[in-house]
């Protein structure tokens, strides 16, 4: 039961969280959990969702969002080329938003900017293979707390200048790699990017269970106002924006 | 009649420009005509056009430019895969230049260069969609005035050290986004970018016609240097370098 | 005959350069050969490869990297559009690395980082056109020498940023472009990136046997203590971190 002026950040594992606001709207990202032997929840668990946000076309980020969007009639946002690729997979058109840098909306109340990451997206598009921007995004929930999601972009000077713009009290913000693949962002660098943007609150994704960029993340925040939360998937963090404080649970 | 020294920038509708200057060449920028409502005239009233600068593929920037470039044979100057589109259509390629961020040239004694925008860009090329890279420009007048044109893309601080090396002395900015579609860059960030700028005149285009946006752009834009100039399709503003005075005609 | 503790940097024409590290292991770098008048040799020429990095989908810096990487059994550093095609076209997809931007790893001792490059990346991929990211890198040899390595993007901020995270003491930098292309950096601006970067010596590339830019390059580099070093394809530059010197050689 959730109280009131709280939202929940759900950690489902990699780079999936599911959001659940204040009004008890639930926005899930980046939900790869089939595949992934460390998601808290399968696809077909996760329930009244009313948006998805993907960030690009990855297979551990796109992941199951097309299943998803059909079962629970959610609202998906992504880029056009994801957007492409989803409406081929049998979702309607009316049921994306496209986003690009710089696009904002609300939607159920619920604020949805996109705003510039580094990196690459590439999906599946009837018989060829279609590359598009990746995407970051900003979330506004119903009582103004801003919550950055980074997506896989490397670390670059202009999220001073976003948050600058559009305030961000929690950054959720990627690490290191699955296993075998090289590196993307380092704890230090994910730390640094928190302190840009002078968060409350800083949570680590994208790192295998063995990764030391959590670590290093949290070292590198001590003697910071930034607070970091390391969750484990299945974990759910409460947020209160008034307190300033944000406690986990099981 | 064109004065000495003034060249005129005629605003045609949407992000669509036409700028004739002052040796009377005529550049057209981002024609998109015929399906725009709100266009001060179509693609076959367009006439003696040297050249077309095309910021990305999207049907309202590309828009007519396919259609006017072979009516007029003028030069078109756009990115490689809105060229690859191009070529398909019909242009030849003698007729294209390729641009990319930080290319720079000089056609007919007017500078045109290329900048980073954060945006997408994509076009159909014979049965794919081909995806690229959006463009913003820089254009040179004969009397070294810089004008810079923004295309789609989103606020970024870059925007700064372009205009600090290549100045800027007109820009013509986009702010909110055609009817359904929602925003990608507020009229605010597009007086902060005409402000980092420090241009003497600033256009905004790429709104509906109900738009708030030109508004709060010029409000933003009170107390300093610069000046908003809120152009209707069809009115032209004609610009003298030294007088540093612009002013607006039907 | 190697020294101690030197490596070597040869040039071997436009944006080509073969790496030899202090442990003898050698690392090509956007080779374009056959087709280049000014190669210094040609691909079959080119012996015990260890690893090629490239840029970039573009004939003049992808060039002949997929028949040098096959007769020297290399490892391929490449964007994810590049490494689709070079699979295609027969190399094994355990000899390649996909890179982006952020994305770092050690490789026989040698630290290969893509960072951020405002640039468009073409290659064929069976029968379609797919484009990509753009990529440069910063290779750290053995005994922690940063060499930055620019590809084709632009100048932008945040190349600072990257040299303070990344610290770099040679910055091999492209200027000008093909007969026929309109330039994509100046002289001056590369000059400025190495100032920026505040490296030891800045190594020019990707300009015509006739262009000024180098010149302007070196001219923008006097007095301060950035040494720019010309080399012309063939010549081979010499570089001991300790001695913060560096020779060319014929």
């Amino acid at each position: 039961m959730k109280m009131n002026n709280t939202f929940e950040i759900s950690y489902l594992g990699h780079s999936c969280f599911l959001i659940r606001t204040i009004n008890g709207k639930n926005l899930l990202v980046d939900p790869w959990l089939r595949t992934n032997k460390s998601a808290a929840i399968m696809p077909e668990e996760v329930h009244d969702i009313d948006m998805i946000a993907v960030t690009h076309g990855a297979w551990d980020h796109l992941g199951d969002a097309i299943e998803i969007c059909k079962q629970n009639n959610a609202h998906l946002f992504c880029g056009a080329e994801v957007a492409l690729h989803a409406i081929d997979k049998g979702i309607k058109e009316e049921n994306i938003t496209k986003m690009i840098y710089g696009t904002a909306l609300t939607y159920q109340n619920i604020g949805i900017r996109a705003i510039v990451a580094h990196h690459i997206s590439m999906v599946e598009y009837k018989e060829q293979i279609l590359s598009g921007s990746a995407l970051s995004y900003i979330f506004r929930m119903e009582d103004g707390t801003g919550i950055y999601f980074s997506g896989d972009t490397c670390i670059f000077s202009d999220l001073k200048l976003y948050s600058e713009l559009y305030p961000v009290d929690i950054a959720i913000i990627g690490m290191d790699n699955l296993p075998g693949c090289p590196i993307e962002m380092s704890g230090e660098e994910a730390a640094l990017v928190a302190k840009w943007m002078d968060v409350d609150v800083a949570i680590p994704m994208h790192y295998p269970p063995d990764s030391l960029e959590p670590k290093k993340f949290a070292t590198t925040l001590e003697k910071t106002r930034v607070k970091p939360v390391i969750l484990k998937p299945g974990q759910v963090f409460s947020y209160e924006r008034k307190s300033y404080n944000g406690k986990v649970k099981e």
